[in-house]
């Protein structure tokens, strides 16, 4: 599974939520980063090798901080631009497609009865759309909601959330997702370094938490290393 | 009522939808028309004569062609530009915000059931929320589904539909719409060359069309003339 992550984002470099979830993807190698603003600061998006990038990757990830209830307007000329290329084709078809997207205000506001008055899943329908349009497999918006006031810990399990969207399968079910982290721990053990290695673990554990049986499974395959 | 139209078009020279909804408008005193693309060229907005522009106008509008569902990226930047100059006042406030746009698919693909799986009111809900937001009144989406394949008739009708949108009450109700005809039949007898007016005339006398006694009091009206 070979991820692209089209980054929309104009001040990344002071965007912590961001930078955090950049450096937890740690450059692995099935994922492939493009930060738009940074690849055209000119807005001329070079059509020629997005396709190609595009078509090199099974999962295509839209990531931007929310403005005005949709992405930067950078993302928009590159579905323009990009996007249209493949009209008439069926190249992007069972691609998966996900968004990733960081709200300055709390979730609250966009559930039924708050202030936005429509929910994430509502106002992503221009999203929704050019997956239908492709016949793309829509994954569940991945949202983070006032990222900077999240305690630490909850930082660390947002993470674990952010690679398993990014990296793990589309299938969500617990079994799957043991099946991945055992699959990242194995990883980590070689990858990261001690201190690191800690946290992530402990998070990860956390994840899983509720099942103690699979919890307890967890901790055994642990003790094996 | 002073309406600001935002067109973003990359094409509108090409666009003869566009271009014959300009003419239609034919340099409206109360009407100002903003076209993006033309006014920056290079993609930066200058924010604050367009802010000065929203304040000085009771109505905008948006009208663009849709691109993947949405409006073409420059909008968008205008958007995030110069609407988040106004957070945190209240200078938006009652001002009416309508969307205009042309659509190059059947207007069932957009139905329930249809092709695209979603209506324009659910894919437009981004800027149902910018309307929430600022406590602006949302005005019904007008949209133009394959004008290129319009009859003649139709094509007028639609400027009649797409003037009123403009400059008409945001209530559409017969009599108001009446009143806006008369108002207009009274000003074409004397801005419109002859050929032109028998033709808006004709469209407009079949767009009240249905009500027989209405219709009877607007040959009379014309009759006086």
């Amino acid at each position: 599974m070979k991820t692209l992550i089209i980054i929309s984002h104009p001040n990344i470099a002071e965007s912590t939520s961001q930078q955090f979830f950049l450096a937890g993807l740690d450059n692995r190698e099935e994922v492939t980063i493009r930060h738009l603003e940074r690849a055209y600061p000119e807005g001329k998006i070079d059509k020629v090798s997005e396709c190609q990038l595009v078509r090199e990757h099974d999962r295509l990830i839209f990531q931007f901080p929310l403005y005005w209830y949709s992405s930067p307007a950078l993302l928009k000329e590159w579905q323009d631009q990009v996007l249209t290329e493949f009209t008439g084709s069926n190249l992007l078809k069972d691609k998966e497609f996900g968004i990733v997207t960081t709200v300055g205000v709390r979730q609250i506001d966009y559930l039924a009865g708050g202030k936005v008055g429509f929910t994430l899943d509502e106002l992503m329908r221009p999203y929704q759309a050019v997956a239908n349009h492709f016949e793309m497999r829509y994954l569940p918006i991945f949202s983070i909601h006032q990222f900077m006031y999240l305690s630490e810990k909850d930082k660390q399990r947002c993470l674990v959330d952010y690679l398993y969207y990014i990296t793990g399968d589309s299938d969500t079910s617990l079994s799957k997702r043991t099946e991945w982290l055992l699959h990242e721990l194995s990883k980590s053990q070689t990858h990261l370094k001690s201190g690191e290695l800690v946290t992530r673990l402990e998070s990860i554990i956390e994840t899983v938490g509720e099942k103690a049986d699979l919890l307890e499974d967890l901790k055994q395959t642990l003790d094996e290393f």
